[in-house]
């Protein structure tokens, strides 16, 4: 799939089929995330992978905007540094995973921003980062065709020259 | 070309080629960002594209990062609410619009990062919002291949089930 293409069809994800993910696209969707371009390269993130069944459920418990984790195969904790980049450079590498796994038919969603403190100690991650988002993927319980998205006409955000 | 080689090869690009971007290149690129999902699907931006000659020099010469704007043909100025999950989206859609234009050969690159306030009256821009980055948008003068990636190592930023 071209990027375009994903780009105008990619939809938000939240039920999904009780089917795994190949490894391969697991660490492909890893990878989409760790290659993103940052400020002064900086990398302020870091990927965890969690795949458990039993910590999936406690993240959908704990994630009051995302309990569909629960049900999902896979979710990815983004974790960024306290720097001021941080969470534009983390949203562009979610944006990069959510496109790459789109194309191989998974679906996603963003849960959470910041906060999520509870999370951590269950996880390992240290005091001093922050959780971006959990990302759940999955494959969509329904079939998805060409999305119809539900954005502002390009009248309303598109100027040309001048605002 | 597909959205992982997009993401595995594209640079940052800071010299173009003298050769104008097809409108329906610079239409599919602005798409690519306005179609991009936000939270609560609030797509708190504007897109201002500017393709004078005469802006793009004044627009590299205020922009400390980016003097080479002023010899792109195309430059993205990327405008955002101030409102909290802004800077996340926004870095969304220029995500987006990066890897879209790549796929077609046209390289970018994010300059600047809030701030840019003398920018704002030239460009009609409202006090009330703020530029998140300007991208300008060009075919690279090298030939680039598939791109060698200064990226930290997998065992440093990715971390299975626990940090």
């Amino acid at each position: 799939m071209n990027v375009f293409d994903a780009v105008q069809t990619v939809l938000a994800i939240r039920s999904y089929e009780d089917k795994p993910i190949a490894q391969e696209a697991v660490e492909r969707i890893v990878e989409a995330g760790r290659l993103t371009g940052s400020s002064m390269n900086r990398q302020p993130w870091h990927f965890l992978v969690v795949e458990d069944r039993e910590m999936l459920r406690r993240l959908g418990e704990m994630a009051q905007s995302g309990p569909y984790i629960a049900e999902a195969p896979l979710a990815v904790v983004v974790i960024i540094d306290r720097t001021r980049f941080a969470v534009s450079d983390g949203s562009r590498a979610i944006q990069s995973m959510m496109l790459t796994a789109w194309e191989e038919g998974i679906g996603s969603n963003w849960v959470g921003f910041m906060g999520l403190e509870e999370v951590k100690p269950i996880l390992g991650i240290p005091d001093d980062k922050d959780i971006l988002a959990i990302v759940p993927f999955g494959y969509p319980v329904k079939s998805v065709g060409k999305g119809k998205k539900q954005r502002k006409d390009p009248s309303e955000v598109v100027h040309r020259e001048r605002w």
